[in-house]
């Protein structure tokens, strides 16, 4: 392990030299040695560098982390800390073109990139907002109002909340490397908690891009941020009771790690966010023909082939009622032959690659797994067209719609997520068939529902709540403004129950509870008034 | 297993026939077969029954709680629901005598008593307050004002929580075989999800019989509750990513649980309350002579001998300024010698036995590994004197006071907690040592720190919030209407962080959220509005 102080350019972009990628720890950029993971450019297949936390003393990261970056941290007020998140913003949003050029090698468009960067950008300003709108100016919070525990009413209750004193360790998905970190980085920053940021290491070169620019800001106060490109080591095992980690990826990876010592001997808190089975429902209402109709089939062929399927609230599963069904193959099919496949760079180039070779292997493995219980209606895995690129180096993968004749007899397509631009459609016959087939996915991160019925809308969402995370009611009078089955909202409450890991982040200010402890504050009325009302500096 | 019609009398009363303990599944009262566990007088020593599981189908006992008692629960409002637990407590609280007399087996002293039995009718009362002033008349509530998504503000986001459709099992610890039920259902059911109670095993035939009463009022909707008296088999195999278990035991334990398949291929929902290491600190205002001197020593003897020290929340570490050791020292002695221990049948009686004989060679082996690294200086094991009971045959434990003179050199204090009246002084220097010292528990229930000088308490408060989930501030203007160190409120949330086992339950309606899921609601502002602010029986 080495460090060097000077300037090292993003990889990934064109014209530049292959190297292995840095870890930021203990105030240092870092190279990791040893034997490396290689990394490639989604489009061209080239190796554009490799990754290694080689040599890396986890203990010290983690110690790092809650020597200095901790304490820096909580000398802040919720206040100071959202301006610090709203500073780091405006920064990267002045550098985001540098962003959008690594980005490309992911095989992102355009539309993929804006998604990653500006939305993992705008999530920190959100929280930003939030924290100053919605925090007191204080280093802790008081959380609802005062409880009279005596029957007198002397003797009262409050509940605080205070950052924990540990560090957060973030374990992101492959799929946004700078949304995933940076929507987990907003809660944990604003809640006062240093955060070691761990991204997949496939596209950790854009991961490594953005973070070297909030290094360069020198906004965050040191040691708030670490950043481990490569393996994650054992790390966990360093972890104590006033950590948490925060997982994105797959469900085996999830149990893996939930059961690492830590987590289960010192209570390590652990949020997860997992496969997710995502349905969309036509209403019975929602006629061909109907706004309605229309808004579900764009929907539908948005999603799967937005980032190349590869979100983890894209569509999997499509209810239909029987009598649409052809209706709705048909243009689903028209909709998804017009989707060109190939270099984002392209003009004209819809849908790019998957991020790597590795995830046109894991995504046919899946697809051959749905295929034995469903039929294929639309794409070939063998058989398409690809524009501006080699077909045969870059990671393409094409979209593929399949059909469940029987979807109650078959769990498949409920339970295998094919990670890529791949859906199956379902037919159903009564709402509360298709409410009950939401639920075969065995908890999920988001429904989606296209009615202009009301009554309809209520009996899906009491109906299918208990199984998501977020719904989405779209029907010709929210077109206009939806934000659209798939996107996540720093308002909303990302994550799902069950497969979908039982996880819940962002939700606004919710997210922040993941990193701070409640406590329940009794005392005499005027001692606890004057704890709660007086201002930090004047009690410091 | 077989199944019994007849009216069936508690064990443990004087007269009663030794008889296996039943337990209610799948709408009966049913005879485990097998081999069992016996059941013995804490007092006495004499076996008083014996209680096993054996042939009970626990898959379905889980089927039956999600197929009948979920579906009852959920057709039910918040208020209606609460309404069923204010019958209840009623009910419960005109049969409480025959608790009494069955409760006196376990070894409670009356006040021992009336913290298990009325305590917990208490928190069945206070849910059904909460239940019907905060929430509304509805089956889902709505957590949080409406987000507006879009730049129009059509497009909104709202909150909703909807009871889990699985089942919640409470696994709960021997020192509360009244509260430590009721205090997990109150919430549970007031949610709207069956439950199922396994008790822990040595005292559940004070379970059965309130149990019994509960299912006797015939009040909640069939299917709503169901009990195990004995091993809980393979219970936790069968539960689904809808489902949720509450623990309260030993870390061993509970580590083990967590462990299960369910809880981490299936994101079943787990909540633990373990081990903790509470502490109790004297300011360095608080002088000898002073009130808050008095009231200290008087509650650091209290929280030992009550339950005979059987409270997760009891005082384990006592922290006391160097130059008030000696006094302090004196005045527990003092306090300390004063206690009778014996039958608490018999006058005078202050501090009964602990529950069994097995819990006094675990209380033992715990002590003894304390005594490695402190001095005792009050108390002996063997040789101390019991009132009208036979000391060989009770299970008897005498009030052990430590000292330890290096409290930051030896771990041993702050990470073994000896479940009985066993407890730690240490000395500190200033306050930042306290502080310091307060974490080496590594996360407790609660810290209880007794000043006059605000200075202090905000330093202590906020220094010890992030290891703590309840802090009790006391002095002379609270005492009088101090709710004490060791007693968690309905109102007040219940649990600790790191060794106390992460959870948090209680809380008045923060510990509903365990038993609901939240689910981000985003739509067109009319829908939502229609969604939303329709009655239930409107929109049926």
């Amino acid at each position: 392990m080495t460090a060097t102080s000077e300037t090292i350019r993003p990889i990934g972009i064109a014209g530049a030299t292959p190297r292995r990628l840095q870890s930021y720890v203990m105030g240092e950029w870092v190279t990791g040695t040893g034997r490396a993971s290689e990394l490639f450019h989604a489009v061209t297949g080239e190796q554009i560098g490799e990754a290694s936390t080689g040599g890396i003393d986890f203990k010290g990261v983690v110690d790092y982390a809650k020597r200095v970056g901790g304490p820096a941290l909580r000398r802040h007020t919720f206040h100071e800390r959202a301006l610090l998140l709203k500073a780091v913003a405006q920064y990267l949003m002045a550098r985001k073109d540098e962003f959008y050029l690594v980005s490309a090698a992911t095989g992102a468009t355009k539309q993929d990139s804006w998604i990653d960067i500006e939305g993992g950008i705008g999530t920190f300003f959100a929280y930003a907002s939030r924290g100053r709108r919605e925090f007191p100016n204080e280093r802790f919070y008081i959380d609802g109002p005062a409880e009279a525990l005596s029957k007198g009413g002397t003797f009262v209750g409050r509940h605080i909340c205070v950052p924990l004193e540990g560090v957060a360790v973030h374990i992101n998905a492959f799929n946004f490397p700078v949304w995933g970190m940076l929507e987990k980085l907003a809660p944990t920053l604003l809640a006062g908690v240093p955060a070691i940021v761990k991204p997949a290491t496939i596209t950790s070169y854009l991961t490594e891009a953005v973070f070297r620019a909030m290094i360069e800001s020198r906004i965050f106060p040191e040691g708030a941020i670490q950043l481990l490109c490569g393996s994650a080591g054992d790390l966990l095992d360093h972890l104590d009771s006033q950590s948490a980690v925060a997982f994105t990826g797959s469900a085996t990876t999830g149990k893996m790690l939930k059961s690492s010592r830590s987590i289960l001997e010192e209570s390590v808190r652990f949020n997860m966010e997992a496969d997710s089975l995502n349905y969309s429902m036509l209403g019975p209402d929602a006629a061909p023909g109907s706004e309605e109709f229309d808004l579900f089939i764009k929907e539908v062929a948005r999603e799967m082939t937005v980032k190349a399927g590869q979100k983890c609230t894209a569509i999997r599963r499509t209810f239909v009622p029987e009598a649409f069904l052809s209706d709705v193959m048909a243009a689903l099919k028209k909709r998804l032959a017009s989707v060109t496949i190939g270099d984002p760079a392209v003009d004209g180039v819809r849908m790019g690659p998957l991020a790597g070779r590795a995830q046109v292997t894991e995504v046919r493995k899946s697809v051959e797994a749905i295929a034995r219980a469903n039929e294929l209606v639309f794409g070939s895995l063998d058989d398409f067209a690809v524009v501006g690129a080699d077909r045969a180096r870059g990671a393409f993968f094409p979209p593929l719609l399949f059909y469940s004749k029987d979807p109650f007899g078959s769990p498949e397509a409920h339970e295998i997520e094919a990670f890529g631009p791949v859906n199956t459609v379902m037919p159903y016959a009564r709402v509360d068939d298709a409410i009950e087939l939401a639920k075969r996915g065995k908890g999920s991160l988001v429904g989606s529902l296209f009615t202009a019925d009301d009554r309809v809308a209520r009996d899906v969402v009491l109906g299918t709540a208990a199984y998501h995370g977020r719904l989405v009611l779209i029907n010709r009078q929210s077109a206009k403004e939806s934000t659209g089955h798939g996107s996540p909202l720093p308002h909303l409450v990302h994550g799902g129950p069950g497969r979908a890991g039982g996880g819940e982040e962002l939700g606004s200010l919710r997210g922040l509870g993941f990193y701070l402890q409640r406590t329940a504050i009794a005392g005499d009325k005027p001692i606890l008034e004057a704890l709660f009302n007086k201002k930090p500096e004047d009690a410091a």
